[in-house]
């Protein structure tokens, strides 16, 4: 027996009239390419959304069909998200970090129709257009004024095209699982995969980040994304904050440590999402200049995603900017958010070293997320805190496949899928990633976590980054490697190192050596590239005791 | 084109499920019926909640079937929502305090299988048992030594029937639109008729409630449901509780406000949900015992729906208990909530007196409740805060019909449910009920508000309730009349009380007259009944001017 409740779709349209109904007058500040900071509201997103809307209808989009953007944090890409996915088609953000061969393959596989750009990148689409074999138009996002000179076949003004376009569309009622957005995973192997986004779960993710269990977004937020739109819908703000009326602060290309910096000051940000790497350059800045940002800022909480939050970082934090660090983790794959480190009531009294304890854990999972962690055999393992295995994820927010098929079946018969990560997960429901399946370091048949030791060879004053990988081992099967960059102008021995590691780790995950490295091979988007690493030392040898 | 995320339903199951990874431990306080107040966890919840689905599938209960509660708030209560929707029964929750009639024909118009109670209704149980046609057994809600002596056919007890079933349950995969809990609405006219709530309606509900522009609940909470879970599910809270692990008190039988006081202070209870009635009670205790709750409790905030909240509750919970008042509005029909009123970021710096003012209005609509207010002809009115019509509402928690059909089609061609109610909503999207549309005056054209006539006449430091109607007027149609009813041992005269209302509403609103009584008729459940006030006073005749 079916319940008596209205058949009413989850769209992404009807976050937007829901903005302009209860919240019209919230602001979304952005810096943009142009230079200047630009200010409107929500309703003036509405407004020009539905224009584009008008206009993608004139170019007679199809639903369904894929429109590609390369652009920054910024409201003209706020008004796309809720354009291009309101009026049916799916919106498809490019990462303009990826190799220009990349971007080119993953245009044309996605088949791209129309593709956004921002100015920055205008020499690269002229590069590339002639390429891009499904894309009918190029739009430049931007006003008549300022349009590049450029050779790109059908090259359109944004400003233009929604210009006179009636700002009243009626939303198609779609069906909540039809596709709205789209992106592709830069896996460090093969060639990108897509993820296609549903309304539903774009909505159902929302939900999950306005909830105090999540991220607690509200009104009161005035929430800078460093994330970029690009990288997984910049963790799905966009539609949290017009579901919820937050502020957004859109901080354009600028992502500097005294851009963000001055941003966070004038804006007023409490709430700011990004990547650790983004934190670390803002740390600089405030180091180098002798700032006082618990004085300076009204920061409240810093989201630190993609990778694991570095203690030192998050001490800083809160310490330094009176802010609470939200450690959160996801995939692509995962819309993107699975988990954020929220604390339980039982915690109100913690030291800060017992904080700094738990905020080292990726957290609990959103309601929507279910999580486990299993054996080589596929066999659960106990929520004890200190088991490690596989970690398994399902939910409504979740892939069941990549575009198109690629790679083929991705959840185990039960509809399970595999993160890659391993992790622990305690009593109460903390996860905490302890290594990628495939850098675990397998040693006299026991795990040594790769992120745990590099964890902790950066607490060294002397440590800019470092990476661990497993090095065959005659006795032991494999042994830890520690490889470093140090600082500019400072200095570590490895027996200095290891003196170091000695407190932070069990005596028996002790690297076996260190080495000394310019630089570390990071990913277009950033990921520490182990493949390449291990190719690098293919040939290096431990002393065999 | 679909989207390519998991097909994962939203069930009632999958709230027990995470309550069970992501916040085992969090507390359930009950005051129970036997007398002493009982702690459990989420875990002991979903370990007996578990058990009672095992015996419902021994007793054969088929999916779809009703099952019936006459029960308090309380851990068993608590386990009978996730028992019994879990394994893909409908909770069909009965107000014990209707009349026993009223009780008989929703048992029986609901075809309830099976009626679990609690010992304070054994008697009613006894008397009703033998008319309630379609129930195949009674079960008291309570252990083998406190089985009441009464005459019921196939009466059992709780703990036996749990007692020895497995605590584990694999729960079905149900269509996410299956019915999960139906409620009847106790209207002032005709045989009541019953809402069928569904898994996906319940779900989105409840991550509405998690939202920070919902009730904000989070694992942080103590959350006191004074709202009975036979009424309209306790707002939700149950399942928003369980999705975010907020600590629930459930105050059982006592009401009081001596009673409410002590829970609240041993319970450390930040967050308490009821209806205005409650908490004058609760006022008039720390009034006449000279308490200070801003020492005593940690009350953090206060959600008042059910009716408005008059002026000087809000100011008394403001001031004196240092709480914030999150005035509520719903309905049945809606789950049931419609809007929450919290504050924007402008209303920060905002003085008592503007925030109480803010305060007398409904709130902004949740993410999911579409709203708009239409004139007689259907015709959309401004949102000027001025304009004021019928209010009509949209969304996925919203009923489309009553069971079995009754009443007819609810929703006009568009899909719009009529709340019923008059309201005006101003350019930041609050709405403020100003009259239900039956109890609305209509003079020279205009309309006047009974409400605000009202909740002016209860500032009146002698007047303890009021109730405006309409009394027809051969030049201005309807001219309004107060009725009061006066606090003991107070006095007010008629010149007084309209000289009190002169500052307080436009001058045309003024009552033609004052009429005293002993008492207004109320609804089993407290409602104002104005179709009887209006019967009783049919003859009354104004002074014609």
């Amino acid at each position: 027996m079916l319940g008596l409740m209205q058949d009413q779709p989850l769209l992404i349209s009807s976050v937007l009239e829901h903005a302009l109904t209860a919240h019209p007058r919230s602001e979304i500040a952005s810096r943009t390419v142009e230079g200047p900071l630009h200010h409107c509201t929500y309703a003036d997103i509405g407004r020009r959304a539905k224009q584009l809307a008008n206009a993608l209808t004139a170019l007679e989009v199809q639903p369904g069909e894929r429109i590609g953007t390369l652009a920054w944090n910024g409201y003209r890409h706020m008004e796309l998200y809720f354009g291009v996915s309101g009026m049916g088609a799916v919106l498809h953000t490019i990462n303009p970090r990826l190799f220009p061969e990349q971007i080119e393959f993953i245009a044309n596989h996605a088949e791209d129709q129309y593709l956004f750009f921002e100015l920055s990148f205008a020499a690269l689409v002229e590069q590339l257009a002639p390429r891009m074999k499904t894309v009918k138009a190029f739009i430049a996002l931007t006003d008549r004024n300022r349009m590049p000179d450029i050779e790109v076949p059908n090259l359109l003004c944004y400003e233009d095209l929604i210009d006179g376009q009636s700002s009243d569309f009626d939303w198609p009622v779609l069906d909540e699982r039809a596709a709205s957005s789209m992106c592709y995973t830069s896996g460090t192997t093969g060639n990108p995969k897509g993820v296609l986004f549903s309304h539903r779960s774009s909505i159902l993710h929302s939900l999950g980040l306005c909830t105090s269990e999540g991220f607690g977004l509200s009104s009161a937020d005035s929430a800078l994304l460093v994330v970029p739109m690009f990288h997984v819908n910049a963790w799905g703000m966009p539609y949290a904050a017009a579901m919820c009326g937050a502020r957004l602060v859109l901080p354009g290309p600028a992502l500097d440590g005294e851009s963000l910096y001055e941003l966070m000051r004038t804006e007023q940000v409490t709430l700011a999402l990004g990547v650790p790497t983004v934190w670390m350059m803002l740390q600089q800045h405030v180091e180098t200049r002798g700032l006082d940002p618990a004085v300076d800022l009204c920061l409240n909480r810093v989201v630190v995603g993609g990778a694991a939050a570095p203690r030192t970082l998050v001490e800083t934090f809160e310490t330094r900017f009176d802010a609470r660090v939200l450690h959160a983790w996801g995939m692509t794959e995962m819309s993107p958010l699975g988990t954020v480190c929220n604390p339980l009531p039982r915690h109100r009294d913690a030291s800060l070293a017992e904080r700094l304890d738990l905020q080292a854990k990726q957290g609990r999972a959103l309601f929507g997320v279910s999580m486990k962690i299993v054996d080589e055999e596929g066999a659960e393992l106990s929520r004890d805190g200190k088991a490690s295995g596989h970690l398994l994820v399902k939910g409504p927010w979740i892939a069941n496949q990549y575009f198109r098929g690629e790679g083929g079946s991705i959840l185990d018969e039960a509809g399970w899928f595999d993160t890659g990560d391993i992790a622990t997960i305690d009593a109460d429901g903390y996860m905490q990633i302890t290594d990628r399946a495939k850098d675990v370091i397998k040693s006299g048949g026991e795990w040594i976590s790769s992120i745990d030791l590099e964890n902790a060879a950066v607490g060294h004053p002397a440590v800019a980054e470092a990476a661990v990988i497993g090095i065959p081992h005659a006795k032991w099967q494999e042994r830890p490697l520690l490889i470093v960059v140090i600082k500019p102008g400072k200095k570590a021995s490895k027996e200095e190192l290891l003196e170091y590691l000695e407190t932070r780790v069990a005596k028996w995950w002790l690297p076996d050596d260190v080495a000394y490295v310019e630089a570390l091979p990071h990913t277009a988007t950033g990921k520490l590239q182990k493949m390449k690493l291990r190719e690098q030392f293919r040939d290096y040898r431990l002393a065999q005791e």
